[in-house]
């Protein structure tokens, strides 16, 4: 068992979520690159079945939390931008800075929109993301009420990323962030520039939305703003 | 041979990347719902791994278009929102209505965000299809220039949506457009309603950006505005 501040974890099934994420995002990135003949494909395809049989012999109901996530320090294995365990995310991995997290991620062309380039909604996956993972990290939490983003320039694929996000205002419910997405090389040239306001919802809202939501023990587990920034992890941890 | 309105395709390649990308999104859609334990998802990682090698063993550069793809009329195979190879893509099928595009979709857990809804960014991915799906669809074509999402309540997982976009503006080189999100059941009170600015490159960065992109058969092919509306099926198709 392990912990990250949060409730502890059986670290084998975090080892081999890992793995079998890892795996996947490799696949993924094999199926959009390839150029095998189609029976090669459809060969590929078989086998996908057969192993989508195996994981399907024993689920969780959607209303279930995966038995390693915890809402309270924001622990989401299957997050499509950061978790560990997806095979969506690039994975971004985000840590607290001074004032705001940062994160970092090299996006291949299964994110591809126009040639060469990152998808601009991929872009704006990765921002709101981000944006939320700044107000978690501030001790906040809301759902997304606005996201606007300016884009500067094309974000290319195959080169390392660099995000960055902080509150720039928090009253009440509510708190208003603002980020960037760079490349590495050039980290202070904004490539994309996004603006976001996220909202707690109201305690009757909360109730309705996240009534039926329970941890794999069965006990409800609705998300909550932390008490204190353990969601994402700190610099050197 | 079949075509689109575009450039002749091979069908039964592209009967096997459909066919290896419905089981991709199978599997991907398994692996965040399964609770085998830590042994099997290492079994199974084991198992994608020697499939990637397989896929692996020819490859395009990331210049070259897929086989099957036709920038002209916007067939992208492996597109992250509505490439039919795509294992990250929901896939959204869009089709020409009167005056825009109407797209269907229902998402998984695998595009969750707060426990029971659909991630904000994944929303905006979508919108930001959408939008420029629209714009295709108008005889238009631009790169995302800006991008602004009002979410008015959750968007439900597990649940089928429609999604509608049309042109509110045009001229010269830029595209105004708005769209929305909504559930199936309820389609026209938007769950989550985006505005978007798109522009085509000036002809000196149109050069710049894709200067380097070729067609599978070596052709230089950059994406550029149809010159009709043969980028999404019209209904009835």
């Amino acid at each position: 068992m392990q912990t990250d501040d949060g409730q502890p974890y059986d670290s084998e099934l975090m080892a081999a979520v890992t793995e079998l994420g890892t795996a996947l995002r490799g696949l993924v990135d094999a199926s959009v690159r390839t150029t095998v003949p189609a029976g090669d494909l459809r060969a590929t395809a078989t086998a996908v079945r057969e192993l989508t049989g195996r994981l399907a012999a024993a689920q969780r109901p959607v209303t279930q939390l995966p038995a390693l996530d915890d809402p309270v320090v924001f622990r989401r294995v299957y997050n499509p931008v950061s978790g560990v365990g997806s095979a969506l995310a690039p994975p971004v991995r985000f840590r607290r800075t001074d004032g705001g997290v940062l994160g970092r991620a090299t996006l291949g062309p299964a994110f591809e929109g126009p040639p060469g380039y990152v998808h601009g909604g991929v872009s704006a996956l990765l921002a709101d993301q981000l944006l939320g993972s700044a107000a978690i990290a501030a001790g906040l939490w809301g759902m997304t009420a606005r996201l606007e983003l300016e884009y500067r320039r094309p974000v290319p694929l195959d080169t390392p990323l660099v995000l960055r996000a902080a509150v720039t205002a928090a009253s009440g419910r509510r708190v208003d962030l603002g980020g960037s997405i760079a490349a590495e090389a050039a980290p202070d040239e904004p490539l994309v520039a996004a603006r976001g306001v996220f909202v707690m919802p109201r305690a009757d809202r909360h109730a309705d939305y996240f009534g039926a939501i329970t941890d794999a023990r069965g006990r409800h587990a609705p998300p909550r703003r932390p008490t204190d920034a353990t969601g994402v992890p700190g610099d050197g941890e």
